[in-house]
């Protein structure tokens, strides 16, 4: 392995591994950066997890994951809006500028995707300046099609930056990840237009392979193993600009059920394969 | 059951009955078409089916289904050719003017999607005019973003159109179904846009439910049962001049366990609530 330079790991690639054991790992493999998640990190403690990655030397490229905006009910949408606060305020104290948004599905019995798509700019327009204040900027991720009735109504880059772009760059920008846009002839396009506009806040990579599990949500291959040309993508966001760190990001029942060191490793060596 | 004059029932959907037990259903229930499917066709004999759907009154909609003409090697493509030509005159013989195409995945440890896409334009070139010889159009139906791995590279209308637009809108047009669209929300201009050269060769319905399962293949759901508001979906055909038939097409496993009839009859009922 020689250039992990712009590697990070994000934790739930290997989420069987506590935090003190992926900081360990981190830092024996010699990777530079982690992407986490809220859950593990409030159990650890976010103080005490900020001490933890800030003395090993890595560097947190995000934090996942704030959303879940689309509630028409008044009460569900306050204490939306009061946690996302919450992970800007844990963002912050992690010492990350970026924290990653999964939208949200479509309220039970609601088929009106653009109902849901605007609630989420409203809500951004809450969030926004709020993470400004804070030196976090917000990313919308749009999730693949697949999951826009049950967890994320944005589904295309251009979706997200028709929501991004009514609010400044160093606000609320998009998440860039192979396995939600690979199969999209008008990506390329949109991550220009992101990159233009400086708001590309992070970039993350998952393969894509079927057969798809039940539920579809822990089905993410690992780099090499399916059908998107991770160097192609990569080429992609670097034309438009984007110099920062990329993350790896899979959700996939066989990677967790095995050694977390082990997955650690071998998917550093598939980064560097495909995507140094 | 006020208005069924436009209802279609697709043979999958009620793939429980033998071809002769559909025809009887669609007469007693007053259904007036049928999409029908290669396989069950061709067990049955095709001339003894165009027969039997000829004597009941039956219109068929469309034949399900050409395609699958993304392969490289030579061998392959020309076999896949060759099938498409025999579906070509299945369809003639059965007296549907139009045949679906499912285009085809990508080939075995391909990463090239455009390629694939180009490959599909290729085999129309040659598929077009034979299909037009014998008065049957090909409909592209983009399939959902999340076969386009192992089964349809063509995931959008806008590509499909792309595609389609090589050729004479007689020869080449596209599917459009709900299933597949319903989350994208650039297909109702791409809807007007073909329709305003005619192209809109089928239109079908599907709802969309969650949890999919595994493989996600037989999980649609039945009219009414989702997130797809399929008159939303229907005025944008209609705006854009589709006056003909409209197929319901699920595949889903706990429908297929019930009684065929009952499963029909809940369809046309679902039809007429939900699009009638």
């Amino acid at each position: 392995m020689t250039d992990l330079a712009r590697f990070s790991i994000n934790q739930m690639t290997v989420k069987q591994l506590a935090l003190p054991e992926l900081v360990d790992a981190c830092r024996e493999l010699g990777v530079p950066g982690v992407g986490l998640w809220r859950e593990p990190v409030q159990a650890y403690g976010v103080e005490a997890a900020a001490k933890l990655v800030r003395d090993a030397g890595l560097t947190v490229t995000t934090l996942c994951r704030g959303g879940f905006l689309t509630a028409i009910d008044a009460g569900e949408r306050a204490a939306a809006l009061a946690d996302n606060r919450r992970a800007v305020d844990e963002a912050a104290t992690l010492g990350t500028d970026t924290l990653v948004l999964v939208s949200g599905g479509l309220p039970a019995g609601s088929k009106d995707l653009r109902g849901a798509r605007e609630r989420i700019a409203d809500a951004l327009a809450e969030l926004g300046p709020y993470a400004e204040e804070h030196g976090v900027k917000l990313a919308i991720e749009p999730l693949h099609p697949m999951f826009a009735s049950d967890r994320c109504v944005v589904s295309t880059l251009a979706q997200a930056l028709d929501i991004a772009e009514r609010f400044p760059a160093h606000q609320v920008g998009v998440t860039v990840d192979t396995y939600h846009i690979w199969w999209d002839d008008t990506a390329p396009v949109q991550i220009a237009r992101a990159g233009a506009q400086g708001r590309i806040h992070t970039f993350q990579l998952a393969d894509w392979i079927t057969p798809l599990p039940e539920g579809v949500l822990n089905g993410r291959g690992q780099i090499g193993d399916g059908a998107v040309d991770m160097r192609e993508w990569k080429r992609y966001v670097e034309a438009a600009g984007y110099t920062g760190a990329i993350e790896v990001e899979l959700f996939n029942d066989a990677l967790w059920a095995r050694d977390g060191r082990e997955v650690l490793a071998e998917t550093a060596a598939r980064f560097v394969e495909h995507a140094g």
